[in-house]
């Protein structure tokens, strides 16, 4: 697929992104506002996830009802989220009506209302949001995971803490807008067909009078690790496994990544044979890398039955240990071919390629073009993979456990 | 998007289609075969789920670890999933590599090993997989809600049943391949980067042969329906509501469909805004409708804390209700938008497209083209969509709740 690309930081440190993609009628935009997670308040973990609801109850001159009458009316397939590092607002529809959108987000970021009864119900669903997970285990167990693993407040969890979510007031939610929604660090990345020029003036227009504000630098505490149990009666075992990784930037990260791709990727990974096909130990297994800045980790999942479940346990982590003995050159080769063919996938969607353009920037500060992420891939010697994963043992573990039994740590 | 398709049925029954996609490098195939979880033997429930599990543990001249390999070595992002009519295998990769591995797919439904071992692991399997949904309440009261609300054997669950799973043999299994694993009644379609007389070429060679076998119609037992629960520990009440609705094919269906998307499309939809936006009820609220053949239905799913739930259940019912009072001009406008902007999105994905070109022959014998989806939805009028909803009062409840306590049938 033919690619062209775009990148301008307006003076007050927004960055706008585009990516030109042929044969699309769509667009779509991801729009990266530095107020995620790890940065709410002390002792107010949910704040950004209420704020995120919130900002979408009546912003610029529409009320809440005229604003997602006219988001609607544009035909916008759209999402808001809240992740660790970025408060996240995400649209595709048809190109001219992602642009026409933006005045709109414009709106929402810098001058939502924040009404009272806006705040009621979005803290209200806040707090049931937070409560259903006490019904999925298998979304608890990840939660967890990142909680004890993940240095602090990286692991905070972002859906809330139900005492620090009934003690939120309206009054904390205006105050972290107005710190935490700034342009500075803020990411505007648009792909699919659409004309730089007009893009960048429309942005200009629309986001360029935003004011900069001071940003404010986290600090990171270690993460406890270690193994953790938490009883739930059921005739399930849900294990949640972490070990640190290298970063993103790392010159050995499509190296460590094609290890990783040999344990659990496709239906011929070490995790999915080992565990799944051959000793039917597990319905559900994988193991992937999770890249936040400037801390990487694996994070992986088994959910079994609870007579299988130490079982599943060991072999998960006798596989992990196993890496360290190397790959086979036909394993890498599948590896490569399967890390290869999702990028090629995922550069076919304009929804997965704003998303993925404006986590580029945050990680690396640029935009790389598919060609760049294969040649990449197709770089590394089955040698290189052989030596990291030798010289880099997984190590570290956090493990959390949800079911009726605790499990032996390894 | 430009289209361009294809269709032949081959000698023996099979029908392949094909759609050309300009601007895209990859390609993704669906092949349904008859062998859907309505055909399980009677008493076997869950026969279907085995085997498209086993029919992967080797075929052809590969053992079942060549056979994983040599699919991952082509790079393919592949599902293989059990409906109420189909067996289902997709994949999508680079095209090439799409048609590369049509003479393995052939081998994987005509030819498949069945041995003892896989078929051991695959009923494990199946078994932690019917397991696991006890700790997902959400999921298992759809499941429970197609049960009720279906007709006979539509409804029944496809991941099998308990007891029926325990008894089930690898005879039985290998005689329902016998019987149900024949080419006509099947589809292969083709979305992306392909050539149609290549694709012709190669899909005669690789099932051409593929000998013919009966067609056994099914014949349906009217649903139960009615008021169900079932008794659950947990802070969250799961409520799953279906009523009958016309079939795809009839002509007032997108007359119907726009009537749904006022009801639960995008974040404007009247469900969303009055049980979750302005009374705070719900995290989590939708109805949609649901396609058989010869069997349409709308399903609806809300999860709610335990004090909310009659009121979300009785709010529910009554916004259903009131939609026969009929839906305002900006409502419908934003109807169609939306209904039109989930076509072009759909229309962009090769792997979209593969399986709505299967759906749409198999419901209607015919590919449609999206130029042809956005006219019949743009033809639609206001007063059309009123007199429907006037004429058309949802009825025959079929409601199913789990949770600590029942709730009052409304």
């Amino acid at each position: 697929m033919p690619e062209c690309h775009y990148q301008h930081t307006l003076a007050n440190g927004l960055t706008l992104l585009g990516e030109k993609m042929s044969g699309v009628e769509s667009a779509a935009m991801t729009l990266l506002v530095p107020a995620g997670g790890a940065l709410d308040p002390p002792k107010a973990t949910g704040t950004g996830t209420v704020l995120s609801d919130l900002i979408l109850r009546g912003a610029g001159q529409r009320d809440s009802r005229q604003l997602t009458d006219y988001l609607d009316s544009l035909g916008l397939q759209r999402a808001s989220t809240v992740g660790v590092h970025h408060s996240r607002l995400s649209c595709a529809a048809v190109a001219a009506n992602v642009m026409q959108s933006l005045p709109t987000y414009a709106d929402i970021v810098r001058r939502p209302h924040l009404p009272p009864a806006g705040f009621q119900a979005a803290r209200d669903l806040a707090l049931q949001s937070l409560a259903s997970i006490d019904d999925e285990p298998r979304q608890k167990v990840l939660i967890q995971l990142r909680q004890w693993h993940f240095p602090w407040p990286f692991g905070r969890n972002v859906m809330g803490e139900k005492d620090e979510l009934e003690r939120l007031s309206l009054e904390l939610c205006r105050q972290h807008h107005a710190r935490r929604f700034h342009p500075n660090g803020a990411i505007l990345a648009l792909a699919g067909n659409i004309d730089f020029g007009q893009l960048d003036r429309e942005v200009e227009q629309a986001f360029g009078d935003w004011p900069a504000a001071p940003e404010e630098p986290v600090s990171l505490v270690p993460p406890p690790g270690d193994f953790h149990h938490e009883p739930h009666e059921s005739e399930q075992t849900h294990i949640g496994i972490a070990y640190p990784s290298i970063e993103e930037t790392h010159p050995d990260y499509y190296t460590m990544r094609l290890g990783i791709e040999v344990l659990s990727g496709g239906m011929s990974g070490r995790l999915f044979t080992e565990i799944r096909e051959k000793r039917g130990l597990v319905y559900n297994v994988w193991a992937g890398y999770n890249s936040l800045k400037g801390y990487g980790s694996i994070l992986g999942y088994a959910g079994t039955s609870n007579d299988r479940a130490q079982a599943t346990l060991d072999t998960f982590i006798a596989e992990l240990q196993r890496l360290s003995d190397g790959v086979t050159e036909a394993e890498l080769d599948r590896a490569k071919i399967g890390l290869k063919a999702a990028t090629i996938m995922q550069g076919e969607s304009t929804s997965a390629r704003s998303g993925s353009i404006a986590h580029d920037y945050f990680i690396r500060g640029r935009i790389r073009t598919l060609d760049e992420i294969k040649a990449a891939i197709d770089a590394v010697s089955l040698e290189q993979v052989n030596a990291y994963l030798k010289n880099n043992r997984p190590e570290k573990f956090t493990i959390v456990t949800i079911g009726p039994k605790p499990l032996k740590a390894p």
